[in-house]
């Protein structure tokens, strides 16, 4: 990681383990980031259901912070304070999953982003669809797919929450 | 409630309570339970996000296990001891929830249960989806669809978690 990510990383960590509870309790870990991908891990122990596998809400709470995480974080790499809300999702659940998870959202395409910004900056707001994924071992156990809707400050209507 | 609503209602308290972690620091409480509705309901505190509003985490965890909750107590009412997990699932985010939370799950459709039971008796497993509701006020303000599959004690070949 660079410094820039880095600082980032540790920003993200402070926000999940300190203003979101259900986070803590999840003891979610920033495993890494690198501008484009962004890796968020979890225990089974405090995720787990009454089947001993990783409970829905937490695979599904765990993926859509790595997406709202990675939003977060690219756009504080701007220079931009922005409030990101979660509009919708789905959630298809491949394999039960047994162990400690890692869920991996990435953001490779660099033309997404750039018309990401300028509605942002036009608009004073910009959607996204972000995907997620969580293994089990080499399988894909669970998929996620996002949308987010970003907010300069100051801008009204709000109707979403995260 | 009648007795036999009484008693699983009781009993899903406890698996919410000991069985599921996450359900446990959510502070998910059981509300009311008629065979036909379920209602669970969780405090703001545990479940708020960075901007004092519900977590769509929560949200949907919440949904899910209004669903999931439904199905099963009906198999339990019908003297069935099934595995119950989730498929897959959309989430609309539509309002912010600035409040403690209920999320309401219906089945009113008599002909839609009997062919469920229909359906597990001979294959061993059936499926069922289920729709959920929060309320902001008098808006709602999250709904979910879930698609859920019951399991027969002993069927093998089970692809997915709850």
């Amino acid at each position: 990681m660079n410094n820039r990510h880095v600082e980032s990383a540790a920003r993200l960590r402070d926000q999940l383990a300190n203003k979101i509870p259900l986070a803590s309790a999840m003891q979610l870990s920033v495993e890494s980031w690198d501008g484009r991908q962004l890796e968020i891990a979890a225990p089974l122990a405090p995720n787990r259901n009454d089947k001993q596998t990783a409970f829905g809400g937490s695979l599904y709470s765990l993926a859509v912070l790595s997406c709202w995480g990675l939003f977060t974080m690219r756009l504080w790499e701007e220079g931009l304070e922005c409030e990101v809300v979660i509009q919708e999702a789905s959630a298809s659940y491949l394999l039960p999953v047994a162990n400690d998870m890692v869920s991996r959202c990435v953001l490779a395409d660099d033309e997404l982003w750039r018309s990401t910004m300028t509605q942002l900056r036009r608009r004073g707001r910009a959607r996204i669809a972000l995907d997620a994924e969580i293994f089990a071992g080499a399988e894909p156990a669970f998929r996620l797919r996002g949308r987010f809707i970003a907010f300069l400050p100051g801008i009204p209507e709000k109707r979403s929450v995260r």
